[in-house]
């Protein structure tokens, strides 16, 4: 594992880069208004991990009322209770037998902690209660519902049943409830729009709520809702649970979506420091390459970009960032630093071995990103 | 570090995914292709490590016949420099006292090892002179000439020329001659187009010798190339090394290029290994999704692609690939693993903490990714 860029106290000038930054500040005000908002809404709050992978981050988040966290993998799950977040829930399928013995060991290694997965097939929620019952742990289990992500989860309320039934049919499974994340509606740009993407969720997942009680199957929990939507989710009387995870950082796609002022709006507190280690300075062709590419920000959702005006990015490679400077720009200089937004905060920070936490400027903390590379 | 997704002898379906899967009989196919050319030519490789970030690669690579290999930063220098690659040149600028400090340490511990750096500027130059002095390190100097990457590099002989010249006044640094590397025409499609350019290229660096040559400066290296390409600067009578980095392993956008019949064709050698971890089977409408996405492979060239046919990408997200069956692709089962093909090798491999290396599906040895995260 690389070195840590920085030490507590250094300045943000001195730290080394590409290194990943967050703004303590932004990052906690982030953090009340979700709780506030959530609290007052009267549901549960359980932040995505996925995006941060940081036990330092996860610990404040619980301690600032959240519930646990969400996660999307094993070996994700694994990093945070083996650190203490006592509630996790596995907001994905699990499939696999190797992957499978691995959750139920890891649920019969922390007894008292609360460890959830999703289900959408009944020959695998079949599975996991067999496992769980010879290695003698104990799971929550959610069914996955699709409700418009197109990509995992049950599409109809009698498949959730079976799979509940199932599971309510393992000694060692608690079925807790229905998954319900509405993901393709994070970024649609317009707030109608998101805002009647969970309505039509909730109605569906409201459905399976109905023939669960039908069928005698208590659904204490509905879970779903991320940093674009978890107001709706929270304002629709059939969640009682939202995961967002982005809300904590933020980054240029979020940032896009129409803001609602009903909804708190969250501030970039995510930041990838590069310095300007090449420099043309032609008249009318001004550029300035960066030291992070690829390999420091991840592309998918377009470029990181600087937070200075008045340059452009020009190209992106593995380890450079071109900017041009349309003439408005400040001068910059070899060795200048600047800090770029990240287009997409989750697979960034995957980047990374280091948050360099600042406040005003100064270092106040150097975290790893503990669960960094934890994709299986 | 997540614990290795496999062990020796396995058989690659009990692989855990997402991993990175290697196959050696491709690799070493790629390789030896990669030295029966370029000793033909008579120009030395150099392949970059920067692709792989892997020792027992680089191991291998120069166990065949490379001079040793290219890095892009100061920490991937350390990490093969410290494993016994005693040839690295790091193949990019290095801005900053702190990286320039870090750099004059690496070479003083390893006297015995020949460590390059690039410089486009004179200042830098100047800097790295009297770093070196003070530290008692000895650094080969690169000028880097800017052939049409419009990214980092000198422009014009003059430039070129003062630099060496600050290079050549001090006493810790010798001054080696060009990195000339045509970037931007590693991915034109046609054969012709990347050919032009790379006779460009090299008229351009040829031109800059002969002002160093004007000046009294010994020039004794001219490198560039990449795997699009260095068949054209092997010829060209101008390059005495090549620099190719994704040919040990490819990806879906180099085998895009229209393949020269006179140069060799590399095999995809690189994989990364996925789950189907949920499934949907109605008729006309049959959906796969795969237990990678962003985390696992790098998109910024295109989606990994399946091995197999029939089934196409629709979309993915953070950690998953959904596929879609058109019509005539193999029926899958949940369970079943597939092999990707990925965009784009050197920011996918980056990703990952381990490469399991595989020969006629069984698992020969798992490497770990040495300089993965190696980004200062």
């Amino acid at each position: 594992m690389p070195p840590a860029p920085a030490r507590v106290g250094d300045a943000l000038a001195d730290v080394d880069t590409p290194a990943l930054i967050l703004d303590l500040d932004k990052f906690e005000s982030n953090l009340r208004q979700m709780i506030n908002t959530t609290r007052a809404a009267g549901v549960r709050v359980r932040p995505h991990a996925k995006s941060h992978k940081c036990v330092a981050i996860a610990r404040r988040q619980v301690a600032a009322g959240a519930v646990g966290v969400c996660c999307q993998k094993v070996s994700e799950a694994e990093v945070f209770v083996a650190e203490g977040i006592a509630d996790v829930l596995i907001t994905n399928e699990v499939v696999g037998e190797q992957k499978l013995y691995r959750l139920a060991e890891l649920a019969r290694r922390y007894p008292n902690a609360r460890i959830g997965v999703c289900v959408d097939d009944v020959g695998i929620a079949r599975q996991i209660g067999a496992i769980c019952q010879k290695e003698d742990a104990r799971l929550d289990v959610y069914v996955e519902l699709d409700v418009g992500q197109n990509r995992c989860g049950v599409i109809d309320a009698s498949s959730a049943v079976a799979i509940a039934k199932a599971v309510v049919a393992s000694p060692k499974l608690t079925f807790m409830g229905l998954h319900a994340y509405a993901g393709s509606a994070q970024h649609r740009r317009g707030v109608p729009e998101r805002r009647s993407a969970v309505l039509a969720a909730a109605r569906k997942a409201d459905e399976v709520r109905a023939a669960f009680r039908a069928s005698d199957i208590p659904c204490e929990v509905i879970t779903g809702g991320g940093t674009g939507t978890f107001a709706y989710e929270a304002a629709s009387g059939v969640y009682n649970e939202v995961q967002p995870g982005s809300f904590a950082l933020m980054d240029v796609d979020y940032a896009r979506n129409e803001p609602d002022p009903n909804a708190p709006r969250f501030e970039h507190a995510l930041f990838v420091l590069a310095t300007v280690m090449s420099l043309r300075s032609a008249e009318g062709n001004e550029r300035a390459t960066l030291d992070a590419g690829l390999k420091a920000f991840s592309t998918d959702s377009g470029p990181a970009l600087p937070t200075f005006p008045g340059w452009q990015v020009r190209s992106v490679s593995d380890e450079h960032t071109v900017l041009h400077r349309t003439g408005h720009g400040p001068q910059v200089k070899l060795g200048d630093k600047a800090l770029l937004i990240p287009g997409h905060c989750d697979p960034t920070v995957n980047l990374h071995d280091w948050i360099v936490a600042i406040r005003k400027g100064v270092v106040e903390a150097v975290w790893p990103v503990d669960a960094r590379g934890a994709v299986f």
